[in-house]
């Protein structure tokens, strides 16, 4: 990989571009995005030059979109024109199953492989952006087929994905979508739902203890980050709530029994299981 | 109060003990407990010295019940034939209806004032007990009538409160019931159902975030020291989970919409009061 386009330079895309280049990547890396983003991004030495779209294609043979979901399924059709034959074309989107099928139907030259970070931070922007953002954090990768991994460009970026510190984790896009739906958007809704209950009642909140801050702390975010997420993974989402409902339900008829009691040693499991990653 | 009884040496009421000494009370303090409990707590100069619920009560113008929900309702008919005629008494037990109940019936000398220090650490027992662990923390008092405030002794026990650095907040035991069904039941139900809802699935946990970690830290508990609190709180906890189920489901139905963002927006504001206090 010679030449690095980076699509969305916010906390991501910027910390991709900040985390390449200390990991070694000596070439240059161009920035796709808004004018102000790119003038902050050149200041801030994220990015070598701002261009257009049809530029970054022209050179870059590593092609990294950091964007949206909805605006990253929107950019995959235009620069499928553009996109040369050698480029290696990734995203960083928090739903997998659009993206690869938009990138099925369209990029037909070059190869693209989805991907997902699991990192992130409570702040936003490029100005958030840090080399260190994907140190110890999985990197999750979904290749159209399991024998892609042996193209010699996905393993560069396997190798550049170790070099910034991440593990990469390779699942279908459905496996993804899946997981995701129970591991990250199921707890946002259940935190929203939560906050959003409390909401609608009159009490003394000064009463609230720690776990109810702990449950609470997803509900801070903004829906402008998951609106693209629960459209382009909707039937997940309503399986694992479906799930979730049941389950409460179960513990609801059971409380004073002895039923409550195993699911609380197994939810319990569960907690330190998750916690041993 | 010049002598005080405390019955039950965990975590709370090992720390009370700690905490009123600290703040200047200079009586006795006897504990009632099991003999191991009472030796440790001796170890720890906790309490001045164990005695049998006998002696407790006749010796005894302050009586503090830290034991669990259940053995306080075991407790309370025990202790009423023994009580002083100038006796308060009262409990630092989780829910406060069951317990005013057993209270009003069985306690005709003295006088009960129900109590729930919003306090507690992840471990538990007497070990773990610390004068400061009421510090800056919600008390909250459950009187019988709101006039009982005026009553000499009880303004002496909220001079105490207030001396171990605590808030106190007067509710009627059915505002307290419901306030803690929602603030604090309610997420550790939640908690639990999410990580049983996991267990159930073969997923790569290794892709978890901290969000999850946040929603299932309360599951980590054991069901021992919520038993007793479902028991006693059923129906309002029924009530919070089906409020709780009414919005996931408007939800559910409307991920895609504005209505899910007015949603949003108004659990970030609840999350955001929760965190004012």
């Amino acid at each position: 990989m010679q030449t690095a386009a980076i699509f969305g330079i916010g906390l991501i895309g910027g910390s991709f571009a900040l985390a390449i280049r200390r990991a070694g990547f000596t070439g240059p890396v161009l920035g796709v995005s808004s004018p102000s983003t790119i003038a902050k991004a050149l200041k801030k030495n994220v990015i070598s030059e701002g261009v257009s779209l049809e530029e970054a294609c022209a050179r870059a043979d590593f092609i990294y979109l950091a964007q949206p979901i909805q605006r990253i399924l929107d950019v995959i059709p235009l620069l499928a024109e553009h996109v040369r034959e050698d480029a290696l074309i990734t995203d960083a989107g928090s739903t997998k199953s659009a993206i690869m099928e938009a990138a099925d139907r369209h990029i037909k030259r070059g190869y693209f492989l989805g991907g997902h970070p699991m990192a992130g931070r409570e702040v936003r922007g490029v100005e958030a952006a840090e080399a260190e953002l994907f140190q110890d954090r999985p990197y999750v990768l979904t290749p159209r087929h399991l024998s892609d991994l042996e193209i010699p460009m996905v393993g560069e970026f396997m190798n550049l994905i170790r070099a910034i510190g991440a593990h990469p984790v390779t699942l279908t896009s459905d496996e993804h979508d899946r997981a995701v739906a129970y591991l990250s958007h199921l707890p946002q809704i259940l935190s929203t739902a939560l906050a959003s209950t409390l909401h609608d009642l009159d009490l003394r909140m000064e009463i609230a203890g720690p776990g109810v801050l702990d449950l609470t702390r997803l509900a801070l975010s903004p829906f402008d980050i998951w609106r693209d997420i629960f459209v382009t993974n909707q039937s997940n989402i309503a399986g694992a709530i479906d799930d979730f409902i049941c389950k409460l339900q179960y513990l609801k008829r059971n409380l004073d029994s002895e039923q409550a009691r195993k699911v609380f040693s197994e939810a319990a499991g569960a907690a330190r299981r998750l916690r041993k990653n």
